[in-house]
């Protein structure tokens, strides 16, 4: 067998990283010619967790180009999401905590999906299972995509196992969780160079409800006001997507790492279905979201219900 | 969270029955409802097996109806080898040693799959990290159904993994691995009952290669003459199933499970393809396969390269 390459999936972040990298090196002590690799650049989160713990980013591919004939993917599985030509290699693994979906293979292989909040919680019980040690350095990483994952514990994806893995690997790191885990979210969380532009597609996805297109974006900061100083030039920026994509809606979730909130900034013509699904009125566009952090189990279900009824 | 039903794929041999008995044992262990149940008849291997460890067959359903709203599958995943109903339900585990195909969930899952010879290898890791000890009559099935799975370890699926697990089973179950696997294997290899409709088609499975559609039935035997004995009734059968669907080839392998060779009988416009796959002449229809018990391994892959070539 050539050497295998370990990715997670495109728009990389901090658990599609590090997963990659901590597997690899899972696989490398286990007789496997194992490289990791990344699907796009790094977030300022992922590289201030990589810097802390002295760890080189993973080489960045494009495309596979006949480099290798076999693959392992960590933190995805859906064909969209993955290196443009998976389709020429074959999927010898995947270790992953999403839904299965636009998935097939033409042999065995192992396949090992969890519902927890992380990929590295699982990882970490398969270096268990094989009895190997994980280096400091490497614990620091998959630490760091816990907190990312789960926003510190606080996100509702955030489960019991995800918590436990994240102490013992933080001992293994010798570091304060909630100091470094907090440092490292800061560290994503800085919004000044952004443009508004970036603010608003960064971690942006599009779903259909009902009859209507609506896109949610999300930004983690430390303080809303760092973005709601530049409010005029960002609902520009929604709003000429709205007219680029023929959009009804564009949610911007501006989550405070500190508070737990998300500021909403809601724009097009479909907005009462925001007031409604959160029982919240918006004034000069935007509502506060309290306790709202998560896109996928707060925000996705409420507003497909009201947009669908 | 209501009952949950465990079970293995429709025309359920061992590995099938049994993991669904495993699992749901240690599911309610874990504290979950769970109840086993089977989507076919018992074929007369497993009604052995079963009966030799003092097990009740599970209670066999024709479809979900209503009865429940979530399921685990185990030795399947593909939606066509699954309940007829699977669609209203919610999948919220699997257990299995096959490709994935056609399987797709909305939410994120447990899924297990590991490629090794047999789910009750995977399913002995399961309760082992689970620190759950495996009851005496439930190691006995799990074993049988890795004797069954790897033909008493000759299949070229066999992995060295079967064979540890299949030894630490045969300790809890108190049984000798080969005298009780082969007392099983040969139960289930008693041919005198059966009609030549019935030989040919108990575990038969059609494949298109090249142009050609393919049909390769298989059953394991002691003495190849038990069915040789009637190859006219059988051939007969045999040419029906080649006029009703069209096919260019017909092979039935007849392996024994003592001698780990199998006699083939071809028919059909297109036995040449067999005599260039195995580098045989056939004589009265028939060749000796030296070696070969794996249709998925050993006959599929060779013959369909001589059909497209």
């Amino acid at each position: 067998m050539g050497k295998v390459l370990v990715f997670g999936h495109k728009n990389p972040d901090t658990d599609a990283v590090t997963s990659a990298i901590a597997y690899a090196h899972l696989k490398n002590k286990l007789g496997m010619e194992a490289e990791a690799v990344r699907l796009g650049e790094l977030n300022e989160e992922t590289a201030f967790a990589l810097k802390t713990f002295g760890l080189e980013a993973p080489r960045m591919i494009e495309a596979i180009n006949g480099e290798v004939e076999q693959v392992i993917l960590v933190d995805h599985n859906e064909k969209q999401q993955s290196v443009s030509d998976i389709d020429t290699v074959s999927v010898m693994e995947v270790v992953d905590h999403h839904r299965i979906a636009n998935f097939e293979t033409a042999d065995p292989l192992y396949y090992r999906a969890e519902p927890v909040g992380c990929t590295a919680t699982i990882l970490k019980k398969i270096y268990k299972e094989h009895d190997v040690e994980i280096p400091k350095e490497i614990a620091g990483a998959m630490l760091s995509a816990i907190v990312s994952d789960s926003l510190l514990f606080k996100s509702p994806t955030c489960t019991e196992e995800d918590v436990k893995a994240a102490k013992e690997l933080a001992e293994i790191a010798d570091v304060d969780v909630n100091t470094y885990g907090l440092d490292m979210l800061k560290a994503g969380a800085d919004v000044s160079k952004k443009t508004a532009e970036e603010l608003i597609t960064l971690d942006a996805k599009e779903f259909q409800m009902g009859d209507a297109t609506v896109e949610i974006a999300q930004v983690n900061v430390v303080d809303e006001q760092d973005v709601l100083v530049r409010q005029a030039e960002v609902e520009a920026a929604m709003k000429q997507k709205i007219t680029e994509k023929g959009l009804k809606l564009y949610l911007f979730a501006i989550t405070n790492i500190l508070t737990n909130d998300s500021t909403a900034i809601a724009i097009g013509a479909e907005t009462e279905a925001v007031e409604k699904a959160f029982h919240v009125t918006l004034s000069n566009n935007t509502a506060t979201l309290k306790g709202v952090v998560s896109r996928k189990k707060q925000i996705v279900p409420v507003l497909t219900e009201v947009m669908n009824g």
